[in-house]
């Protein structure tokens, strides 16, 4: 029985809300149950100094954790003066993703600098984030289409992720807090609108697990993907 | 004529949203206008060094910017390693404003951390932070009375915070930031709810100012203030 | 009764030293009693990069405090490896006052870089600050007029600043320490030659102030800021 | 064809030389190809701040690069004043990997800081890290039971780990710098000694992979971690 | 032919003023020339970790220089955020040379810290900065003997330093700017007043020097710190 | 008696592995007894900006310590976020040292940047740094003759470093650890292979020494400088 009362397989009530910030280029409030986080796409002429001359852009995503935005208060990165190493490996695999389904070359020597900044927290931020990330890299896109940036569309797929995990010995799709801080195994799954795997991580708590037991995970992570999807279009109307 | 077209003596909408934030023992998202900023007030047992053994609390703020909350995009402060003089400035500024009306005694040997984080830009974040830190630092105290921690409301007094500026030759009261970025000479005001200065701050951006210009800005912060006060009582149900 | 016993609106001595660093375009030792400030001005081809290709120049400014200026030591900022919020604030605001009897245009595109180096402390180190500063960079732009760097005189004005507060309920002038750390209030004034107001800073430390009694301060302020005049004139030989 | 020759499930040569370092409690000196990394592991007294009066301990690890154990020289992360994203998250993983096969409580309140030195790097420097941490982690609780520290062996298992990739459309096992810099899908994996899974980590560099190919991959290195343990155990005279 | 005409044994005016600081229990401004540094010495009850139940006390330094003391402006290490390599150095050789005279078995478990701060610079800073240090250690040890914190003077001698050089083919005393920048050989001497070494630290330039140069040198240092000497004793009035 | 067992003027046993370093440009395995330190030495096109448009180049060097190389570990200076003064002190006389047998002018706008990295220390790593730096350098600059980088070899000496002191009342030759940490006296010397001399560093650490005492380590360090030039030669094939 999980702490929600939610089916091993039930996602948490996803809301993707485009266009919440008034200043970005692209933006989604995205909310996995009590999970939300702001995501903004920003437009930037140029791009980082290892592409110079290749004609090629490039996307890249910072991550933040208000200092409230969880359970017990977290210091403020910026007051600290570093961000931790969770910080960097979060924003390095957003980063990863997003790209692993755009066109570089399509973009030209442009980049898109993506924030996710998680209001609240209660589980799952980095799968939240990827997969409100994607809304608004679209609108992100759209309006370089709009605005003459761009010619074509540079997304070669869409994309979302969830996390699934062994929680009182039995698989669950879309862990909660409750649930990720007691679970034995904790998986997170990128995966694209085809069906493709971008990124997996799976990592035993406690008890290592078996090949069987991933192979359930994966088969969850697929289900919660398809909802995720439906979320995608719907805010973005397509 | 502000850009705005609102009169010169017109604050903007206000809107108080106390308990926005699910984990902390206080919160308020504040918005004047387009400018939204979430407070949350975080109670911690211990007090600062330089308190120990004196029977006395203290309130202390953070104050952070989402890096997509501007019209460009400001770098994470976060990852460039330090808190802008700015930063340091605005929370430095909103700690001592709300000390100004808690008896500190009354705490006990007890902190309150109040963050204020801009999710939204569009002038006079500062001030809008300490309006709204005054809800979030009421809930928290109240949730503090409710739990045992304290015996008696701290506050001597309530609190708030506007801006105004000389716009165009105009003396104008809560200033956007068209209005910010273009002002002649811009003063930021913190008033208790019994009509005393907690601090003044007023710096000429262009040509110095006069006496009369300046007492005329208080007089529109006066104004100004009395409707915080009123959006604050409501959100309180006070 | 004052612990210096002088009378409410009574100065410290002034001396002001141009010319005390040999290396330096401009400079200024100056003295507010105990309070010793060394200012030096330092003349930079080029300026800031957003001012790049506008013609105009930039004033700016830092502060530090030698470790032993104060009754207690402070930790030296180059060893802790950052700047306080104190210390960003005061460099800002100084920096904002000269900029603000500087006709940025007539520099051209360079930079004169004011640093102001507590020798020792006594109260009062900001507005010191300026007011020697203003010594400084009166020599450093002769200094480049002379030297065919520019061709007018830069200054719109002439600029000084004084601290005043309520020590004991008594509205008194220029604070030494011992008001300083035990004033109710405390506002830093920053005045033009012709008696225009650049910059207020009025902070209740205890209990809220009136506007009678900001007014009291501000007329305080002016004939402080008299005396400063007369000082910098004397100091620069007009 | 694989650019070193070796057929697609062919490890490279792995050396292991246990007590490599004069000083430490636990070493080895851990070789898979031209890949070289100095692990060391070094007893302390006490726990981490968390731990303290749970009676359990605890085991972490750190990693770096000498600058030029690369192609070109990496800056140096002292240099440089902080440890890249990529740093952490190894260093994370190396912690994580060996607390995964270690019972906390029978270390009391004492750690083990293992730490990992790429001298030459040639692909797979993490799977390295842990497959030779064991062994100098497996030295240093050898000492902790010969000087009294504990009473028990902590390990509840062994574990290793390595890399496969698909290169050329091929899935191999071990990647080498060469195909690792050109993969087209990159794996982790670390297991222990039964079989277990601890960590899975796959990324699609370009394409998305599918779950065949995903299988394939774990089912390599199953046979990989066969050999890495076999060395182990060689190498601790097992 | 020297550029400032001095004698190749010849050191430059000295000056040395006991008590400069108001605040400090010990100081000295110090000048050889042109090169003025300002001294403080400040007692602290408690020493470092390592010295804790040891009886023995410290005495430590810690260098910095006024950014425009020097004839182009250095950057503020504070604003930097760290302190250069050759700031370091100098304020370990510092602390280290006056160590050498001081029994820190008769300070009890006390630390006095010095700081030398350049407020001009023409060469020799640092062994300017010893020299003084002497004498602000002198008058700090004297306040402690006078209130009670230690009943012996601490000293087991006296202590100062000089440079000499190889300039234009000549060996010279107390190298000023013009020449220090222009030496072949520079060499730092610190002696005791009982005439033994306690650091000696030379370099060539650009030849290497030989073995008769370095003890010529050696010859001039010790003329030199005659005169500091005497410079000492009548500052102290012993 | 030394704790070795060696005579006064007895060296450790050196030995000298040029080319230790698979992709360096010029690489050396260094030993002095137990002390091992891993030299590199990489060529860059392009000088520091000091030098633009001066055909000079620079020789520069980086220095470290694995953090368990020494008897206790060392924290990690990466995750410190900052190297030592020491660090610092060690760096700037390696490259000092290999600087002044190097004409510039022939590297052309060029840098070789050196860094040594000590994998186990037993005393004197710096001086076994210098010694191994130039088998490493030599090795590079060959490599750059090769490659058409340079047509001349840069080198106008061959350079060498030992260090002296005095323990137990003995002026004896190469330091180990155990020796050092209980010197009364240590010193550095850094001599070219016709006998100038580079650098000479000595420190009391206790008593004060006599000239007497430094001529005859002096003596020593010539005595072991000749050793350690048989073992660069023979590395070098020379």
């Amino acid at each position: 029985m999980r702490p929600s009362g939610r089916a091993s397989d039930e996602m948490r009530q996803i809301e993707m809300t485009p266009g919440f910030a008034k200043h970005a280029e692209g933006s989604c409030m995205v909310k996995f149950g009590h999970t939300h986080v702001l995501v903004t796409a920003t437009f930037e002429e140029g791009c980082p100094p290892w592409l110079r001359n290749t004609g090629k852009g490039w996307v890249t995503a910072e991550y933040g954790m208000l200092p409230r935005s969880t359970h017990g208060r977290m210091p403020r990165e910026a007051a600290k003066g570093k961000q931790s190493g969770r910080t960097q490996e979060i924003q390095r695999l957003i980063g990863r993703a997003l790209r692993a389904v755009v066109d570089l070359s399509k973009l030209g020597e442009r980049q898109v600098r993506i924030d996710c900044d998680v209001i609240q927290a209660d589980g799952g931020t980095r799968t939240a984030s990827i997969s409100g990330a994607y809304v608004a890299l679209h609108q992100c896109f759209t309006w370089m289409l709009e605005n003459g940036h761009i010619t074509e569309m540079p997304f070669t797929d869409s994309i979302m992720a969830v996390s699934c995990g062994i929680y009182n010995g039995t698989p669950v799709l879309d862990l909660d807090y409750d649930e990720d801080s007691n679970a034995e195994t904790d998986a997170n799954f990128v995966l694209t609108g085809k069906g493709g795997i971008v990124e997996i991580q799976g990592t035993a708590e406690e008890e290592p697990f078996t090949e069987e037991q991933f192979l359930r995970l994966l088969r969850l992570a697929r289900m919660g993907c398809d909802g995720i999807q439906k979320a995608q279009k719907t805010a973005l109307g397509l």
